[in-house]
């Protein structure tokens, strides 16, 4: 089904074939001889397909209407162009007008060029665009990208409920949901922050589990690097300690980064023209081979220490790092991404395992270039004296963690997990500089179109 | 990664080989020759490892305390064994004891076996039983399934908002979001009901996208198969109609069911044991032979109409069917899936497209054998002046759907697309009762645990 599209016409499927193509004019040329050039393109891929169309055809003066916008059905010879760059073309045999695009000087998305700001104003047509189509397709192949991965490796796709009355981090800023009929719940509810806690269950029965799926702050962070609405791949593994899942996240990103590159290379060439940033591909094709950079924190302090001079935020051992510090070490000290572990308990959440000398855990942060953390995970506590002292350290109610406590009470196993925030890594990959331009309809603060 | 697992040795991929497993002891039976027999579980699969224990490894006395639920390492030699039904096992060199369990008798998920009205109760340690994990090992697959069909028939997925000021179907029950920060969006914001509409946008770019997500309804529904929150898959087709997509939906079942019966054949089997339901597999392999019975909304009624003395609720045309319909429809005289197409105008969304006959929309429902509906969907209405006439006829106002209306203004393109309710599906291809027993943690009326 559904195999003829501009991706496989370019692709060279259709060569010397009469086919029907559907889609929506991007531009139009007419020559002084009487012949029209449609650039005609239909999502699949980034490229347009030209179309010839002469003026024997018998509603030629329909085709000389056509706008950028406009949709059309049209039959044709596939041949292959004489010109280099277009590798095909069609040469048209009729040409079906399906709908016009009304007032076409008011059309918002006129062929000339637009900015991501205006752009985002009309969310609802912004996809009729190169770069947001092209940022679309590549957010698809990494989506896609995770489940094959997890699927290769027996993992176990678990869905955990938006709907909470949990606060995994212990401090997040959450929305609260309401019914019209009272008490439809009968607890406080939320949007989850996390899948954590939830699927930390199911990995103490099925071993091996991820989560994937939206998630929710509701921070006054109104920055380019933090959305209200955001999705995240979550994989929780029983009988694995930190560093398994610092091996399983490097193979998972330079999976996921394999496969964008050999599936959307064209669109991401055209963000490298796009965004000016030549980088792009090298540096995903250097992590290919070489992996995470891996320090501890302490290390990271030392390093930061030593540059002091360059950051507004004083380093002290104990502080959390901020942006500056984070593309310090990402950017300028290693130039690749970079994993830190064992950060200070007090910076942390509960969950997280202490480690023996009692003042870190066993957390990792995985930082890239511009884009700051992309992962964080942690060895979760699994004893549950240790536990408790850590609930009652960040003053959190023991018996809400009821459930929480009892797979540390029945058959407790060692257990990791992380957490990949899937916006920040497409700004990674795509060279996009507002995470707002990189899923399709963003919510922030202040931020709901409809 | 991650190759040893139970579903592996089963498999036979270890034979003869000195492995290490972890897993969860199901039972321990001891024999009067000082050898002792575990049952190991890891999730992999419905299957337990047996592993054979002889009194002579160092720790045997505390092999003697473990009970159900208990998590071990196990070192040892995978061999075929003799009787038939286990075709390997383990002869244990060393047994590694991780967590016990505190209290045995009082531990909620004993070897004894329990009422689903129970395990609801226990919704963090219920995947610890054979029929919540077989469930769940099937949901996973049909969720992988959806993915790998759109993939294969070259649909983008494009993930659509949760937070929404939209009223997908006009006439929802939904639940509104609240953030502490007064006004934190511009608009009143609700959890979503469907992301039809934010995708319509842009299948009129990419031609063939899908949403894949949970959405929420506040409705007062308290029965077996409704939930508050459930996850749909939602494709969209450019210059698709609705035969095309009744098509597509039916290569899409049969492609799942398929995949599941390849992939879970045990798990299966274990659901048509447990639901004492010798049909189940059957129905699917039915579908997958001879698909869908199409027939229209007004030969329905005339069937039904036949039977009339059967039900409780009156039939007349134009009426809605209620599940004694559908059941009757699908359970008596098909014996199969039903695909019913153009439904009275008056009982579906304003989005529909009108039929010639203005009486009738080309929207389709396609119900199954005790579960009802499990799909529905209708060509979109492409016209806009067609779209303004049934926006005022359902009192919805024309300045809400603005940016809806565009999409009708600029390139204009006949477009299709249907949901599917992916619990509803797993509670068809499970046989289980209850759709709270299909989804890791349900949320619906007075219902949520944590």
């Amino acid at each position: 089904m559904y195999k003829i599209c501009i991706k496989n016409i370019i692709n060279g499927l259709f060569k010397n074939q009469n086919i029907t193509i559907r889609g929506w004019v991007k531009t139009r040329r007419d020559s002084k001889l009487g012949i029209s050039f449609l650039s005609i393109n239909d999502g699949s891929c980034i490229d347009n397909l030209q179309v010839v169309i002469k003026n024997n055809i018998s509603n030629y003066n329909e085709i000389l209407k056509l706008t950028t916008g406009c949709s059309v059905q049209i039959s044709g010879l596939v041949i292959k162009s004489l010109k280099e760059k277009q590798n095909y073309e069609m040469q048209a045999k009729s040409v079906l007008i399906i709908g016009l695009v009304d007032n076409p000087r008011n059309y918002p998305i006129s062929a000339k060029s637009h900015s991501l700001e205006y752009l985002r104003q009309v969310s609802h047509l912004r996809i009729r665009t190169n770069i947001i189509s092209a940022v679309t397709r590549i957010r698809h192949e990494v989506f896609t990208a995770v489940h094959n991965f997890m699927n290769k490796n027996n993992f176990i796709w678990v869905t955990t409920p938006i709907i909470t009355s949990l606060d995994t981090e212990g401090y997040s800023t959450m929305f609260s949901v309401s019914a019209n009929t009272k008490k439809f719940f009968s607890k406080k509810s939320f949007l989850t922050v996390s899948g954590q806690l939830n699927i930390e269950s199911y990995a103490c029965a099925l071993s091996k589990v991820y989560t994937f799926g939206p998630v929710f702050r509701a921070e006054k962070s109104n920055t380019s690097r933090h959305l209200a609405e955001f999705w995240m791949v979550e994989p929780e593994i029983a009988f694995a300690n930190l560093q398994d899942i610092i091996l399983l996240a490097e193979n998972m990103l330079k999976y996921i980064f394999k496969h964008v590159l050999n599936n959307r290379m064209k669109d991401i060439e055209f963000c490298v023209k796009y965004n000016n940033n030549k980088n792009l591909i090298n540096r995903l094709g250097n992590f290919i081979n070489n992996g995470f950079i891996h320090i501890s924190y302490n290390e990271a302090i030392g390093i930061l220490k030593k540059y002091k001079n360059k950051f507004n935020k004083q380093i002290v051992w104990g502080c959390d790092f901020s942006l500056e510090h984070e593309n310090y070490l990402t950017n300028e000290y290693f130039k690749n991404i970079v994993a830190i572990t064992n950060y200070p308990k007090s910076i942390k959440a509960f969950y997280m395992r202490v480690n023996d000398d009692n003042k870190t855990v066993a957390a990792m942060d995985i930082i890239a270039q511009d884009v700051g953390e992309v992962i964080g995970g942690s060895q979760r506590e699994d004893r549950l004296n240790k536990l408790d002292l850590c609930l009652k350290e960040k003053n959190l109610s023991i018996k809400n963690y009821w459930w929480y406590r009892d797979l540390r009470k029945y058959g407790t196993v060692p257990h990791s997990g992380f957490g990949i925030g899937l916006e920040r890594l497409i700004l990674y990959i795509t060279g996009m500089h507002n995470i707002r331009d990189v899923i399709p309809f963003p919510r922030s603060m202040y931020d709901i179109n409809f």
